[in-house]
């Protein structure tokens, strides 16, 4: 009986409490615990186990890496916060990092998640699991390069990059700690893909900008209904228990938040 | 017949110059670039891939892994060079990268640097190399935020993780790529912790800083004597040709830049 999103979402938040961090960090590790603990709806983690579940493994097994995208995300949110890039003070109603511990532990803060999200991608025995949470972090990073400088050729490649690289290495890492053979991973990468724009539109749709701006509410209301049916779609393809996942899809094309 | 010291440099800096960085960087990639060319003595892959020959692989089988060291080198000085670190507006001659790109690129071009190393250091099935990697990075950072916050109990503490943490990873990725087991590394790596003091004792002699305020010039001058000597006779524990990274010990001892 695999596991409900909810009990999926206890697991991430049990490991990310437990969570040691490298003893040399030293005091530094006070604001990456901060800027983890500031929260998050943790969907990432959640979608790496339900495709490790769904593929075979242990939803347990998938927690390190799953654990290391959301460190990747968090480290995103903390240096994108900072006073030379969005310059934000407040995240999810705290003080963002660099308020709360000053722009230089800032700036470190990030770094070390990101570091500690490798040092968790290299628990595993196979290197793809680090190595694709690199391939996905460097798209990420392109992406806001794109959005900051204001080059982006268009917005569907903006959000490919920023928002959906990690979320396509979300059900990428699930299916690398299952042991899915490179040949078999084709629906489930298609459907990873559907499910980070499906996430971008309604995020857009909740902040009324992005897809809201280019197609107003209802075009991009309908876009992200196209993007779930597509991403059950591709589900269907799998030759596996995908019922927790599908409960994800329809999470995310009606999250209020 | 072993590589001398600048055929392994040249090697380096030619594996540099041919990297291909991540399509998906877009235009980021100009200023990791730039972080990447301003220069440097490339010590720290040069000691990699000397380790790795004298434990006995190819030097070009560890281009990877000791130019991914490189890559987190110059992200720690791409960070640490930022208004809200050290503020300086030059690196070697050349405008830092921040000053060169805008603080917000000069920010992603570190992050940047840092994922591109992961993604080099992956590229090998084994997945010891970027997770030493990662610790290296973890205990460099936490070394970072003892020294701006002036928290650090001591000068060797501090020293042992901005500098030590990732010269003894130098070594220690060496002898993965060669395929030394860990239970016959110790003797190699002990050579690696002497290296890394080494270093760091020259640099504060050619400051005029660290060892020098502590220990006077010649009392710096002597520590420094004292752990190449230290160095050479770990080196003269381990079985095999070790005559290379012996000229590198004897290089680093008098070193004048």
């Amino acid at each position: 009986m695999p596991q409900a999103p909810d009990d999926l979402r206890a697991l991430v938040e049990d490991y990310l409490e437990g969570l040691e961090l490298w003893p040399q960090l030293h005091g530094q590790a006070d604001s990456v615990r901060y800027s983890l603990t500031v929260g998050g709806k943790r969907v990432r983690p959640v979608i790496c186990l339900a495709t490790a579940e769904a593929a075979g493994a242990d939803a347990e097994s998938a927690l390190a890496a799953g654990c290391a995208l959301e460190l990747v995300h968090t480290f995103s949110l903390v240096h994108d916060d900072l006073p030379a890039l969005d310059d934000d003070e407040e995240r999810r109603g705290q003080p963002s990092t660099w308020k709360r511990y000053g722009e230089a532990v800032g700036i470190l803060a990030g770094d070390a998640l990101l570091a500690e999200a490798f040092r968790l991608a290299t628990s595993y025995e196979t290197p793809h699991i680090a190595r694709e949470l690199a391939q996905a972090t460097l798209g990420m990073i392109g992406g806001q390069y794109l959005d900051i400088t204001g080059t982006a050729p268009d917005e569907v490649t903006l959000h490919r990059l920023k928002t959906g690289c990690l979320f396509a290495a979300t059900v990428g890492l699930g299916l690398w700690v299952a042991g899915v053979p490179e040949a078999e991973q084709r629906a489930w990468r298609a459907f990873g893909d559907e499910l980070g724009l499906l996430f971008q539109i309604v995020d857009d749709i909740l902040d009324a900008d992005g897809y809201v701006v280019t197609h107003g509410v209802d075009g991009a209301r309908r876009l992200a209904d196209e993007a779930a049916e597509r991403a059950r779609a591709r589900l269907a393809e799998v030759a596996a228990d995908t019922s927790v996942l599908r409960d994800i899809v329809d999470g995310l094309a009606v999250r209020t938040a």
